[in-house]
């Protein structure tokens, strides 16, 4: 294809009005580069480090509020699962169901989300390397869907740091599926004694050119129009004004690379 | 307490027979050794590698089975559960519920197999250190139990390979409660292009003994009479009759501890 | 400057035949693609895995050859070394000094290269960070000598493996040096059981192109003729006839990031 | 044999006075527990982080005043080296020359320290499995001399951190050499903004009993009356008055051993 694709949101759906401005300036940006665009945001987060951070407004309203918004800005949209019985339900409203890095080896939930006919973009485990995901892709095949993105989001590196490995790059698109690079969960640290995850958002750039000449086939951007009072992920998230420039620089290396 | 306590059998229930003969040698050494002796064995595979490997014998025979044995040599038993809703059909069988190392950040996992009321024995993830542990104790705490395990079993130390951190012991201790040390599968070689995990069974004695000096309440060890033919962890089980010569001597080496 | 610059050449000095046919073809093809090239030979292995290994033609012999081939060519010339009574012979002959990794905490060698005057290349350890190699910019600066390069050349990730961290080219950048990327020794395998590093040679590119997007001001690349009979790193040196088409990618790629 | 030896004293030589009072009070506890002693302290420090560190009182009074010290209390004497061309000054006045483990590569330093006849204790590199330590044993053992001990010291875990695999022991003592395990450096947190590598000492009787119960034939321990105001490693000696206590239960565990 011509351009690397989008997938991009904030962390978690917070409210109506937050999905709505995202989705709004983010279809605009993409509209105009013709960066095909995915709205990403979680319904749920069920693995948060403290069993005191957020968690979601409720399953039901953030699955209606995540349709609403793909419905209103003509986006396909996507959000992760976090057991086998919350695939049928997510899958009436998301159009690719994302399996979160940890999970990725947990064979019901792969199956569970194949069997629901949508595409299924499988994060690379940070204990993993990209030729094993062939044994995810293998899982979600014999399930009879070959609809599979793969995706790199770095890996476990001492306690406190994650490694962006670009040889993942393609090691994974040898499995014949397109690879996106996680720009935002990439940059975590890991492991911090307050119990919320840190981060380096100043180097979004840096993780997302460097994939883009490396061959990725997608993006993976978290953003949010003030990440500081963001519900989660806010060490990482980019923010929203600075998204245009970025994928302007990130087009121009496209053109150079294909 | 005086003496270590001993989580132990085969990895997976594949028969009867099996179950008979690990658990009645087993419990019998313990028994002269003075070993406090949980039987363990997986009722279910949910996360192998590979697509094709042997998952279990179906999920209700093979816990009855467990409980059978158990009720035979009267000796609390163990499983893992991989999903929320396994947790109370398990509990029904089992006295301690294993939370596997990828899944010890779900959440759902956690407090479902707390509210069981049973022991939650909960994997260190190899993507994390002792001291973030602490949120694991503390979402089962939240949720009305205390009977809490914390197990090392590796930490990711490139692609293909464990390493087991001895800080973790004390660290984990730290959080209140008593600290396994995973032999078997601290051994582990992951990620082998084969998609079966590879290991190193002749370091098992090496891996324990470090343990009990760093002062480890308990231990886990898979064992077969014959891991060669095993159905899964093959690589890594220690052979049925080098068990007894190497409890001896961590009995010796525990009393020079204590 | 418009474009990134190349230090490139076989290993180690074989032979006036060797030395001749890359340095030809090499400053052929980056007058015309407008790449500064500087050929980069070593005149001795010093830290060979295996005592059996080459070490080199003899210091005296070699260091003239190397001399030779870049005043025929009007090239700047470097070489490594391993010892602080090796800088001043060294220099007498060399354009620049490149200090390797395992070396760039030694204080004495880094004072006695700094004082020839010379530029200083210093590899980033396969132990340090970016950030940390501030301390060995400092130790040159303080010895009077500001013409520093700094090199990253991968991280120790497990024990058979490096890792390139592209998050080393802005951080050690942010010490005010210009920052180049070992293509060649990023992709070594260490530690294998035979003593002979090993390599990954089809992914330079995916190396190379990652490290000019995310801002490289310069690339190492080791180049033979045919690498499979080379006398050191030939799991790693890129095929001399490979090299025009990757650098063509490779100006292109740097058009875009400017 | 039937105990474990010990290589301890004071990071660096401070002064006279240092030395007499570490050696006195270590070589008493070591005769009441028959520990075989070796003293131990560096005389000049060649490879600090920082160019403003502490690095000797001068190499020739140091090595006088090691050798003094060695001959009041009857102890064999060690320092490290970090040149070929400190060898012979050293084993002048050492028993054991001690090779760094970011050298622990550099042929003509292993050569030029096994030439002395003096035992050789080499480091294994912070990037270095045990296996490989297989040709560091057989380069020294070529040029003559097969007097070798071998030392674990940590590896690179993630930046900032180390971490002891105690699969080592048993690893380099294939080789057919006393294995010793440093409990001072395997602690250290290098990579810190402050150029001063930080440290763990409260875990160093967890690190040395896993290495007694693991089979290490020595241990290595930096201590001093002060760590706090110490002109190096201050973060990770052990307080002087700390140490017969240590050694008690190690000798405990090391009956149980053996």
């Amino acid at each position: 294809p011509d351009n690397f694709f989008l997938i991009a949101g904030p962390c978690v759906i917070e409210s109506e009005e937050l999905l709505d401005e995202v989705a709004g300036k983010v279809s605009a940006i993409c509209k105009r580069l013709e960066i095909p665009y995915v709205f990403k945001s979680s319904y749920r987060k069920a693995n948060r480090t403290s069993a005191g951070s957020f968690t979601g407004i409720g399953d039901d309203k953030a699955l209606h509020l995540l349709r609403k918004t793909g419905d209103k800005y003509h986006l396909p949209v996507t959000s992760d699962i976090h057991a086998h019985d919350e695939a049928a339900p997510a899958a009436a409203f998301a159009d690719i169901l994302q399996i979160p890095a940890f999970l990725c080896r947990q064979t019901d939930l792969l199956v569970a989300a194949a069997e629901t006919g949508k595409i299924v973009n499988v994060k690379k485990g940070q204990f993993l390397n990209g030729p094993s995901m062939q044994f995810a892709v293998d899982k979600i095949k014999k399930a009879g869907n070959d609809k599979i993105i793969l995706t790199e989001r770095g890996t476990t590196f001492g306690y406190q740091d994650l490694v962006v490995d670009y040889r993942n790059i393609p090691w994974m698109q040898a499995h014949g599926v397109p690879v996106v690079m996680d720009c935002t969960h990439s940059l975590q640290q890991p492991n911090q004694t307050s119990g919320v995850t840190g981060g380096n958002p100043q180097l979004i750039g840096t993780i997302a050119k460097a994939a883009i000449a490396a061959g990725a086939d997608g993006l993976f951007i978290e953003t949010h129009p003030n990440p500081a009072v963001a519900k989660s992920d806010g060490a990482n998230m980019l923010r929203l004004d600075l998204l245009e420039g970025l994928l302007e620089q990130l087009v121009k290396l496209r053109k150079a690379v294909i």
